[in-house]
């Protein structure tokens, strides 16, 4: 299955007042690491917009939280399609800090196509992008 | 159960730019959901925190989105302790917008002490404090 | 000159690691004060983009900060229309704890009509909308 | 004067519904570099942090937008210390798109010493310190 690596520095403005990182940023992550991927193996999600009117929204997504982050630290972030469906896909996302695990996640994304006038459609998502994502 | 209702407009800066809310706010406004449920109910987390060094880290979050919010949409966020058991207690947020639901989550969070040196423990929810989450 | 004021309270997501508001933040607020003051005097940005295909892009910004915001301080943002040009117009914000000035920022935005294809074009304020401005 | 230069590339939830960056993301950004540039000379802000209690807030800010910016554009940003003084230095920060200038900024900021109980106090920035800046 197609996988992505990330390696990142926590910001300042990422932490709260306890020090440790505000837990929505991590979502932020799982969303730029979708898109990392994306490009990475030849679909750009610019294009797939410009070109086809594709989109991926969110429908599921979840996350467990092992291990705060702090500022500076330095993270890396694993993001791996685990499933290809019809209309759906599903990516995996950890993040680690060294060894240590951080948080462990998923985004369950649809694939539909922009109809204009803010009109979305369910669609198939094509053979050969499919095939890219697995 | 302890509840809390909230009702706010989708902001400009919430938008992406497909002009939907970028999913990790949701989290954002759970959070945000949390500590106003707490001070409701006569817990504010300011104090608890000052008082009493105690804090309530995520341990695991989840959401299901059923229909985007777009710019200056009315939105009412609906959040329920849903579950308080010895050192967890779960909330369960779901966000209308009319009567359509937009989105259905929750929050896995542990009651935890700060000892110092950001160092926590995991400690049992004070009886009264849990009284009032129930 | 129009005014708007707004009265929040700080998140928790809104501080950083040293337990003050992240500054960003700040210019958020701003943002916020602004489509608030528009709908307050009867041009909600909403209907000017949809309608018109107006928008109001910054032009120059700033802000001087006097004194740290902390998570659930109430704070109340004045903001005040002090200018009105012939395509721009800019807006002084205050952001007060009590009495005590935490910031005093200004936006300076054009007014700008969407061409399509993502080309806007700076256009001359319509008179009753300066009016109302003013 | 030192000098830092970030390379980074537009992520989808810093765009707003105009399909433009939100204006905010800018200082997020000015934040991030002015770290990078004291990690850079030497002066890892975690450790001035962590070993003598300095921090550097805000004293004032400000931003003149030329060029907006887009989802996937990739963007350099130009971090400058322009001024040295007693008890605060000021950072010029210049953001760029291949050779078209989008936005430029400043940061000028204070030089203080964590008291403790949230107390601070502004410091004359030591020599040796203010030379790495220089």
């Amino acid at each position: 299955m197609a996988k992505n690596v990330m390696e990142f520095t926590i910001e300042w403005g990422e932490t709260d007042a306890a020090g440790i990182v505000f837990y929505p940023n991590y979502f932020r992550w799982f969303d730029r690491a979708t898109h990392a991927l994306f490009k990475a193996i030849g679909l750009p999600i610019a294009e797939l917009t410009s070109q086809h009117g594709f989109a991926h929204p969110i429908v599921d997504v979840g996350c467990r939280f092992a291990s705060p982050l702090r500022y500076d630290d330095t993270v890396r972030l694993e993001t791996t399609v685990v499933e290809v469906r019809e209309r759906t896909f599903k990516l995996e996302h950890k993040v680690f800090k060294g060894e240590t695990l951080s948080a462990s996640g998923y985004e369950l994304r649809a694939w539909v196509k922009n109809e204009g006038n803010g009109k979305i459609k369910a669609v198939s998502i094509p053979l050969e992008m499919a095939e890219k994502l697995r």
